[in-house]
């Protein structure tokens, strides 16, 4: 791969840039951490990048719709994407000299909202939905058991508009515009054989994929992901989140399944709920986070303590308790979500919620029974509300050489 | 005022504070800025903060209903919030102990979701609307007559639903949790007393207001505000922005009129277009944003400038050219945009723009001849939709004591 870092076209003209520097002098801070905001995140490896990743701040996360009939012209699109995703997340433009170096008569190669702007920490993620599958590309063969057809729930209320696809790609970055751009890109280089089915900004992390992170907090007020599995649980993340040889088909080996779920959050209602009954339905403490009738965030779940009355400390139907992974015989899921707004609903609120992704090695035995349970008994569901809902096959890392199709066509 | 940050509450967890801190180690950071990221932003002054507050990097803007009737109510509300906005400006909690302090029998006094992040540059701007000044409140006698209602433009396809408002507040901060949570509990604090009737976030500034800033990218991929008005430009201000003494009720002395418009921008058409066209259309180089015919960024725009076969260098419906103040008698607006985007349309395509923001000193003679120039022969035109419209009358800062409501109510 060529080419200089988009920056250095132009020198450092600091658009979003603005990140390296010293502590502000307003005494707002007492320590610091290493600055992530500008970092590359290397984009070959066993695994996709964006899954472990230590979770950047925003997101842009985008279905499409594969509007070719042709598997070779589908093979080709995954290769030019790989080209593209690579070149951005190292913070390049999406084809070299493509903004503003190429012929004029052309249109460019890069639409150049990012010009100025480094590397952000930019992830791009790509899975293949189960709609993939369905004999247009010669594909029905290969659908793994796991890439299944979610099930209903209850409470759930679908948008079609909101669920489901052929094709997704995941953009995280610390810069939004960077994610933006990407996604714009990769549909650009589309044209013709995918269209955007939907699409959705995230501008706070929920989730914390990381030892070396905080934990942030979702739109109930709540810290969120504290005992998320973490990318130093390697372990855990073998048993839980990567596919292993002999789960299903051999080219998943390697990969994970996305599950994606739009959860409007009924903020107004919740707001009017007291704060101990907040407490009772997550089954954490506001402040600190730490889990109910313990001290810390990092304390223990405890879901036998009971208080001197003999109540549960964190109720029956707690959501932390129905969640957990001793409710499920030990399953867990690597949580990577993020809070969105978009705009109000025209009935006087905010449209605003949890963008839920997650990771799971079989989501037949992993998100499935979990989210089974959640939506029939988790006192929490009263404020929510899943408008979308979606399933992908992540396949494998792409190796030195590799594309994003290769595991899949073969 | 009394309370201690938000964040002193839990110590330092980090999340969205992780600016502060050294250049990354990738090699990517040449220079740096003075980190802008996490400081406080007075509240109170001779004009409203957010307007020439060098622009920060996100937005959440919101337009309410009023519901009451009630005029002294609605009076109560404006002191409330004023409460309310000044502590999230410092970056406390909505009122003093609110997210976990209070009776655990009660609904918490603040929302919670920006408990462990700073200020970060917070600013909140009230606006009126012209419909605020209907007769329900016995503010009929004080419109302004520069608070019009805006004409219909050729082109425009506003969407009720995203347009007009009786009240707005502009949420800016470099966090977008933070400016979300700011509006959310503004809106909580209104219940029963106005609905939200829509909002917008922008997830990148596309406006510099301070010589400080470097100039941003909208999504046409071009720089974006290269001759904004600045705050530095104090006899400008004055006389593009600020109401002066004399120009209508005196109660909007040292305010400002706030015009608001979503434009949608189809960029999938525009990135099918020529760079040459590109840059025909904006009259600048993508780029280095120089003005077409000149070599840097900042070179004075040259109108009369004529290529050797007599051509100008700025087209004559380019956009930079309809847009200058010589083409409208020296008039200038204080631009203070930001790029959205809000999924995808239906129809395959980013639902994406450019959330405009304009203050004026006189929108009659400012924001209206030049948007009817523009939305008749500006070539850019083609690719833009406005698809919301909003006006309010911003009043003037708050003095020690005194309310957002206080100059309008008197």
């Amino acid at each position: 791969m060529t080419g200089v870092s988009r920056r250095r076209l132009f020198g450092m003209t600091g658009a979003g840039v603005a990140i390296a520097g010293t502590a502000a002098g307003t005494g707002y801070f007492a320590a610091s951490r290493p600055d992530e905001t500008a970092a590359t995140v290397p984009f070959r490896g066993p695994h996709q990048a964006g899954i472990t990743t230590p979770a950047q701040d925003r997101m842009h996360f985008v279905a499409f719709d594969v509007t070719t009939t042709d598997r070779a012209e589908l093979a080709a699109l995954l290769r030019d994407w790989t080209q593209a995703a690579e070149r951005m997340t190292a913070g390049l433009e999406a084809i070299e000299n493509g903004a503003v170096g190429g012929r004029t008569e052309a249109p460019p190669g890069d639409t150049g909202e990012a010009l100025d702007l480094p590397a952000s920490a930019l992830t791009l993620t790509i899975g293949f939905g189960p709609s993939l599958f369905d004999g247009r590309f010669g594909l029905g063969d290969r659908r793994p058991a796991a890439l299944l057809d979610l099930p209903h729930f209850p409470a759930d209320n679908l948008d079609p508009a909101r669920s489901s696809g052929d094709l997704c790609v995941q953009a995280c970055a610390n810069d939004p515009q960077v994610a933006v751009h990407a996604v714009r890109n990769l549909a650009r280089i589309g044209f013709g054989k995918v269209a955007v089915r939907w699409s959705q900004l995230g501008f706070g992390r929920t989730s914390t994929t990381s030892r070396a992170q905080s934990t942030p907090r979702n739109l109930f007020g709540f810290k969120d992901g504290t005992n998320n599995l973490k990318a130093e649980d390697t372990a855990e993340l073998d048993r839980h989140v990567w596919v292993q040889p002999g789960d299903g088909p051999e080219w998943m080996s390697g990969g994970t399944y996305l599950v994606a779920r739009r959860i409007r959050m009924h903020i107004e209602t919740w707001d009017r709920t007291s704060l101990a009954e907040q407490e009772a339905i997550v089954g954490r403490a506001k402040g600190s986070g730490a889990p109910n009738g313990a001290a810390e965030e990092f304390d223990p779940v405890d879901l036998q303590a009971r208080s001197p009355d003999g109540e549960f400390r964190i109720a029956a139907d707690a959501h932390i308790r129905l969640a957990a992974p001793a409710t499920h015989g030990g399953v867990r899921m690597l949580r990577r979500g993020y809070n969105f707004t978009d705009g109000s609903d025209g009935l006087g609120r905010l449209d605003a919620g949890l963008f839920f992704v997650c990771f799971n090695r079989d989501p037949r035995t992993q998100f499935v029974p979990v989210q089974r349970m959640l939506s029939k008994k988790d006192a929490m569901m009263e404020y929510l509300e899943h408008t979308g809902s979606a399933i992908f096959a992540c396949p494998p890392g792409v190796p030195p050489g590799g594309h994003w199709g290769d595991s899949l066509f073969g």
